[in-house]
């Protein structure tokens, strides 16, 4: 009978090849398991290292660089994930018998298909490694591209993390900011366009708003407001023009200021906001 | 006549082919059969120890990394069954004699209209991964890309589903999904701009409207409501801009509470919404 | 007699060549004949298998799996004409003497040309497979793609049939579907902003409204109408939000029984809808 | 004097190579010329064949299959006179010593370019293809591609020519029809929005309109019109949606009918059709 | 001292390489100045020819299809300048020691951005020609493509010229010219849209209408006018379409002639062309 | 000492390694100097001489080519400063040891970059003979080419220049030139369309414009200009147009005089330019 | 003590592993900083060096082409930092093991892609070089490139940065300047256009404008403003244009002095700046 059982298990195992493939299929599996948690671990105490050393330390002794270190150094622990994730995946499929390398060499259709598709990947790295060698914008800088404005949360080896003021998050690969706007470099300039109606002396107006200007105090200003004079004849008032240079982007909070202090100045030496005006020719029905 | 029926049955079966082309075609069909019923159980048991393993037991383990790891199940699943279903068509194919790889490898003019025609499959395919390595979004996060708006259902191998507030389900290949806008990560903002007119005491407007906005209740306020200002001198209107920082993308409800109480608040204290003025001089026809 | 026949028929095939090029002319055109007559009846006969086999049988027999079967049904006669019509086109070319293998094969002018010319195809068939293996839509759903909106007729192997609810038909490459939304999935939400003047109560209306849609029947309902609250406050009323879950596309004819409620209701209880207003000033000409 | 006269013969045959090249020259005019004559005859035989073998024999007695019948017939004519055209200017060109063949062979700058610039003819010759395989449109289909509407006139190799009914020929490359809409496949539906004023009685107009569509007669209406009901609250009307289905592109038509008996409905039941309207408040100057 | 004259010269005339490189060069400048004079005379003889066997004989001796020769004359002639531009190019570079075939038979990367960059000039051609041969237009046709609108001049081989009717001449590549309207080719129809007032009664305009376009004269008019029906009821006005069929191109002028007589009826019948309508409602301000 | 002073030369040029690598940077420094100041001299005298020969001399003998020698001079000299600067280039490279042809002509991922990256430069050179060759347009025509309109200064190898009217200078690069509307070669057409009131007689009203018109005198004007008739029945006017033919591009100029007449011969025959017109329903509130 | 510090020595040696793998990387990191820091330098060093020779002795001697040499220099400045970082990279990297020359000299699948993606890479170049070759702008020029408008900062090798006015920095790559517009090159010239009532006297209004712009004083006004005449007769006003021409780019602030001017003028004179009009018929309600 421990013969038969013997048979039995020889011949079991040998259907199920034990010692043989599901031998192996055991040490992949083990390896898989050691690989997914080693990676993270790795990654963790790399990205640890990165922040002790870039972060902290050089961008303390190099204060005049910090701006361009902090973005230099969150790319970096992005650019070691990438790594991470993609040394990670390919031990995995070479557990499972799957080599990428000779797919990648071969140039049949499906390396055609792949060198297309992957074009867009390749143009977005190149666009990222520009973004800081030129130094178009750096973390918490506020910037616009295309239709997306916002403060640079991080700028990654492919896309890059814009923050809305209304809190939004925007990821916009970076081979497709092509034209970039940064507000973070000037001083701002705060245009308002006050409007008086025809009846109102325009030099008198100009002379009260100037003065109201003068008096201007926002913690933002540069310089004194400047009243550049009569900007466009309109189709029921004139519009004065009178802009303030302030520091990067603080142009919206600037110009409310000087909103509220134009309405008040206005109230109170009686100068009228103009409605849109109409002239009516009231005819009666019959006679012409 | 026996030798008759034989010579027939002979000359039909050389006719058919019998024991040979038509066994062939009768083992193919039923491999085929085998297949078509083996497929789906091999793909519905994955799926359910995907559901177990990743889904249950995983996400349930690591609460920090649980909206991940749902994406990553999904997306698990996704690519599971499109290699299922590739292996399945490459059998059934194999066994009608049709053999995809040379033609793949073949550098023709099929080839390369299979390589041009192909390049946005793998972009998708490519843009998908970046994706979940990214994590630009994952399931449950609401989202816009382009003109589509969302809560994410799956993130796929090739697609994205989105489910939209009213209902639809847009289906969004990911090689298009370029800019992406993520509504659940950060806290989002309510802005409401309240128009009052010229008449009114501009200050004491605002003030009345900032004592209003801290008695404002909602659960899914973040912050007090903040009064930033003289935004607008319009046609006819001064527009007070309020903004109130909320949960993720909870922007909608909280701005129809500050509508509300806005309304009241002005009501009670006699604050006229104003509507579009006018001024019209009449004029009498035929004198100037 | 039969020497008079015979050199009949000897003049006969002497005129008409039989035996020299006439003769295989004669053959070919009996060859195309018998083809363009035997290969719509195989068509034909293929197209009845198909429907009885997959439409009706297995339809029926996994009615959960109806929906995908029907809209494979219709792919797999699709497909089946191409072949038919290709293989056809191929063999009366070659009894023309042309044969198309070479040409693809060969890599010169004529080739890149038709590989670039043939790209647009080969991703409108990769697309369509992608249709059908994710389930992106099935026949009988309502989708919109682009511009082009309306109920699926046939998923083809190159081309989607959609046929608006006005009659008519879009036919659109599936390589130019791209984005695809989807009404039959989910329930929708139809969403009606009912007006009501400055003057009005606003909370009062809001529970005259939320009365009046605890009484909304239709039978396409799933949910109790709910009322969102205060949209908006427009140049010369106050918008409030009301929306309700119906069943798959059926929202249009919801909004318009709600459209009703609300109508009949607000003439009940004597609230009006407010007409655009405007603020007039009226200034006598010459005097200021 | 004779021998001078001979060698100055001699002298300008041989500069003029009389006997050589201008020999050639003249065989090659006289060939030049049979061709340019002998290749319109031909393609008028042919295309006087094909009209009456296809478009009168064939499509006589398969009524069923005559609208497909008559546009594969002018597809053939559309053929049949390019591969004319171009076998005589081949013929023509290598009487010039010009050979086209090796060009479009070779695999130089010449001949990328020509592969590049020819991609969009062999586009459009697929794309012609399958409009007829996939029986997108027929001849006398009205269709709309883009911007162009119109009934198709001719469905060419690479054009087709659509007449739209203010009479200009529109001519559109078979690549650029992208996106078809077919109006000659099934019915239409004229879609009517009455508008009604605030004051109406809803429901009481709706009956009113509904009888008045019962009296409809148009010889296009297929079904009684159908009135859906209160389609949307705008600023100063409701508007009720009344639909009717008609036979294919005549919902032009029917909708006029419908304009007409509403118009005459409403003016015998005193329903008024609101004007735009608006709420004016008056207000003096200086007192507010 | 003749030795060192001697000398001296051969040294310069070493040093100039005289007889030798300076000799060539004086060849170069002879032939250089031939061919420029050579060619525009070979090409102006050329053009006359062409001008006389085609454009005057030809075209008169077939009337029929006089339209179709004079667009080819034309064609032919900007052809042979082209070809005679080419070769005249040539010869001057290969005086100057350039040659061109081995530049573009080379398939480095120059070849590479020369075949890239010539695609259009490819498409162009391959474009004018089809043009000729599918008849899309010929010179003097009324065309638009695009936004351009006007007159054939000129069909090129790269370029057509159109003439609007203000006098600016587009000039358009062929290979743009995708979409093509044609207005020389069938009758016009010209529309115009009668604007009454809802108070008038629909069917007595209807036929007052009709009865005017029945004493309608125009040179241009093919067929009586039509009166569609009701168009549209607008927001103060009903539409009566009218259409005149007239002949290609004149629908301007006939709708203008149209204008006229439909003013003067309806001036005569007393029939008002509806101004704009609004209704107002006075609210006093303060009481509701 | 000596031998100490020269081991200590002989150590500095050992350590500097004169005569060796210093003097040849020595060299390749004069050298290059010499080029920088040479260049600019050779293309300054090539461009006096193209000045001298073809904007002077051959301009002038043949008048009616003037225009277009301008052009081509203008060309020329654009072409010999670009050679200069290359081969200035070229000769500076090759001295810091870098050589451009070789990269070039190799066909690796370098090669192919330029070759796609510099498909734009040939396509501007193509597109710029062309523009020549064909006679597009030359220096001095007021041409339009997308949003840019002006008068043409260059016609370069690669950018051609346009001069707006008022004062900015637009460069756009040939290739970009696609569809160009040219103003200078044909008169231009100044069209006016008067506006007068419903009230007006048409006729007489015609018949007053074009005896005015009969008067108007314009240096610019070519024929008397001619009044079409009732170009449209608008919302509160009747539009009769008016059009004059005049010289090249001074129909604005023309248009101008066409306006003052206008206005002053209605004023004279006291016919009202119609202001907007609306119809207004009062009505009380609360009666219906 | 010697052998003390020998063995010290060895200690540490031994302990670094000096002579094996660790000794290596502890040369490696050795020279990676010593890169790390001498690469700036050699930079700093460079800048100062072209800031020396080029920007402040080069434009001083040269004023004349003083623009263009600050434009030069700044690119300069900008190739070589870009040199600077790129060998900086290579030797980090070779200190890494990694080598990018074979990587960029292959063909395979990472070859294409890198190709393709770099093509936009390799346009700015080209397009770059181009704009100084052209001298399209130079530094501080005010040009405008799409929506894009401001004062050229820096023209880089890959990017062009232009400052707004209001303090933007645009950051554009050289590729995507196509169509320039420079407003620093020529004149501008200010345009305005008064408004005057159909009641006034045209000739009187022209005369009275004409002579206040000869009174217009203004330090960019090159010639004395010109008034052109009735450039439209609107729907309640006739425009009269005006234009005066003024140094580069100064047409806002002249624009301005001429509005003040004109407004001045025209309250002197009591000419009216019309408001927009319209003729209204009141009608009752009920009778018509």
């Amino acid at each position: 009978m421990a013969g038969d059982g013997l048979a039995l298990y020889e011949s079991v195992t040998a259907w199920l090849s034990i010692d043989g493939i599901w031998g192996q299929i055991g040490e992949s599996v083990l390896r898989i398991v050691a690989i997914l948690i080693a990676g993270p671990i790795v990654i963790w105490i790399a990205n640890k290292m990165i922040d002790r050393v870039i972060l902290n330390q050089a961008a303390k002794r190099m204060p005049n660089q910090s701006r361009r270190m902090t973005t230099v150094g969150k790319l970096i622990k992005n650019v070691f994930s990438y790594v991470g994730y993609f040394i990670t995946l390919m031990i995995i499929l070479s557990e499972f018998g799957i080599e990428l390398a000779p797919l990648l060499a071969g140039a049949g259709v499906i390396g055609l298909a792949i060198g297309f598709g992957a074009q867009s990947l390749v143009k977005d790295i190149i666009a990222g490694f520009f973004i800081i060698l030129e130094d178009q914008f750096a973390v918490d800088d506020i910037i616009q591209t295309g239709q997306f404005k916002g403060k640079v949360e991080v700028v990654g080896l492919r896309t890059t993390r814009i923050l809305s003021w209304t809190g939004e998050v925007h990821i916009i690969p970076n081979g497709m900011i092509n034209e970039v706007t940064n507000f973070s470099v000037n001083n701002s300039v705060a245009v308002v366009d006050v409007a008086i109606s025809y009846e109102e002396d325009v030099e008198r107006a100009t002379s009260i708003i100037r003065d109201a200007m003068g008096r201007l105090e926002d913690p933002n200003l540069v310089k004194e407001p400047e009243v550049l004079g009569v900007q466009q004849i309109g189709a029921s008032n004139v519009l004065i023009r009178v802009t303030a240079e302030c520091l990067p982007h603080t142009h919206f909070a600037v110009a409310r200021s000087m909103n509220l202090l134009i309405k008040k100045t206005m109230d109170e030496h009686g100068i009228d906001i103009p409605y849109p005006r109409m002239v009516t020719y009231h005819r009666a029905e019959g006679g012409t």
